[in-house]
């Protein structure tokens, strides 16, 4: 194994390292406004996903939208390194606002904010890449709305375990096959991702973890918005096109009748310009776990296109570059 | 011109048309959800993007979130048919929850609906494609949102100053070479559209008036978020993936300085795997205007490509096919 692929066994334990925290000491919220980039930032996206019944909604920028100062949700903080400008300038932002802040880091700015102001602070082991601490962060957010009263059973407990399935011991579970075969269909391609609203936080997450572990380029697409444009998209450029992008469908279990429906023609649609790789569907009954057993066998197949190519998956030397460019510390 | 030109020749008349419509009857409202799909949701997104301080926020499938029977929202349904299933889904899952309603259509079921329930209904021109209609639709909710007392100001009357000098006589303004060099640059590759958060409902218009009109593949990506994963996935890929993407970048005169700063470096990283095709600034003040003026160039865009595919940029069968296949109306 190397480094990442030991870092992505470790997310069964992530998640019950979360479902056994203390749960954090919150009032009651109305909803949430989780505020966090990138591998942080997709904690949120699951959450919202996941809570559903309650406005959970996720800023990817600086600052705080002008409807938080209306709505006054909790601002939930998510910063693995606790140090990423956009994520800092909200939590700034919601400070003056006078808005309640509960923050989720391994350290940095955001875990001395924290202590300072005494908001309820998360600390999550450091030491990983972002990405790779996928459990923690979306556990942490998940014991902080259920402690806000705005999810209930977190499913924290059922995500390690179908989690756990699918890696199997020394990764060599039953997700390490379809993982294996989709890595080969999509090899030297544009990922497209199909997922209906569900699992939309999955798809972008398989996105992520494509473009950061395999550094090659993917795209997400969400059903039934897909078939009012999407589909379209692919009947006229020719095979070259054809080639080069590979379409991956998410499924969800308890996808509404008529969006299950979507499914076959929409890709068969799509298949008239791209090649059409593989379905993978969702396994357990909590809507976190469903995600999460998506989730995995997106980061088996960004790291089997890594190793297939010869790329290392840990080092993100562009990103690095860029904050360097920029200033950031 | 052809059909679809004429039609773009009429945007900014639908444009002042709005911004001279009755003033709907409204009850003030804390935040609206507009619910809508492809040609006619794309006007939900831009009102957000506008209204940015109050909570406008967009549904693009069946039914509402659970989240709107907790903050109950102005339900705002727009679909220029009328008889778009996920969008009558929605509003009889916010009639059954007492939400408020109000209504976009040219007529169809929703047009009945709406009269028969007493709903404020704006009835916008018919017999055009829906995504032609973008003026009238955007305009008619600005105009709702106006009344509802979640924005000031409409900025109708100056989107429509600004897309008539960008258009010209004949489509013959200011906005044409810039369209064709572009269209030149794009053509017979995937689109990526980069753009700042402010920016991002006209990038996604670019993707769906490609898909639409061009028939050709295009995908979004918005600053800062992109500089956290999208930058690292165009590193490994070589020319023959570089070949098939071309990156359009749209500014916004407005932009946060530490967003702006980006946008070199993220260019940068991002024409080591893709091909920087053109950049496109916002017109105007107002932020609908600035909007306005970018979607007007990408409407030309996509136009331009089809007419060099030699594809006729009205009939979408793909979409037609697929909705008979689902046994809708």
């Amino acid at each position: 194994m190397n480094t990442m692929e030991a870092m992505l066994a470790s997310l069964p334990d992530q998640y019950r390292w979360a479902a056994d925290l203390t749960s954090p000491s919150l009032r009651a919220a109305t909803g949430a406004l989780v505020c966090g980039m990138g591998g942080s930032g997709i904690a949120g996206d699951v959450a919202g996903d996941v809570a559903a019944g309650a406005p959970v909604f996720v800023r990817k920028g600086y600052g705080i939208p002008g409807w938080a100062e209306r709505l006054r949700p909790l601002v939930v903080a998510v910063s693995y390194s606790g140090n990423t400008e956009e994520t800092l300038s909200g939590v700034e932002a919601a400070d003056r606002a006078g808005l309640a802040i509960a923050a989720v880091s391994s350290g940095g700015a955001l875990s001395r904010l924290a202590r300072d102001h005494g908001w309820p602070l998360v600390e999550v082991p450091g030491g990983l890449q972002p990405r790779a601490a996928f459990g923690y962060l979306t556990g942490a957010v998940m014991r902080i709305l259920e402690s806000a009263g705005l999810v209930g059973e977190t499913g924290l407990v059922e995500a390690a375990t179908v989690t756990d399935e699918l890696l199997g011991a020394d990764l060599d579970g039953p997700g390490r096959r379809l993982a294996d075969d989709l890595a080969e269909g999509l090899a030297g391609r544009i990922t497209l991702i199909v997922a209906s609203g569900s699992a939309a936080a999955a798809a972008y997450r398989w996105k992520t973890q494509i473009n950061e572990n395999a550094k090659s380029p993917a795209f997400t697409t969400t059903i039934p918005e897909t078939d009012h444009n999407e589909i379209v998209g692919w009947s006229t450029l020719g095979s070259a096109i054809r080639r080069t992008v590979g379409v991956v469908a998410l499924r969800d279990t308890h996808e509404p009748p008529r969006v299950a429906a979507r499914f076959e023609p929409t890709l068969g649609r799509l298949s008239e310009g791209a090649s059409l790789v593989g379905e993978v569907w969702a396994q357990g009954e909590h809507p976190l776990a469903r995600i999460a057993s998506l989730c995995v066998i997106g980061d088996m197949v960004s790291l089997r296109l890594a190793r297939n190519a010869a790329v290392d998956p840990v080092p993100v030397e562009a990103i690095e570059v860029l904050k360097r460019e920029l200033g950031e510390t």
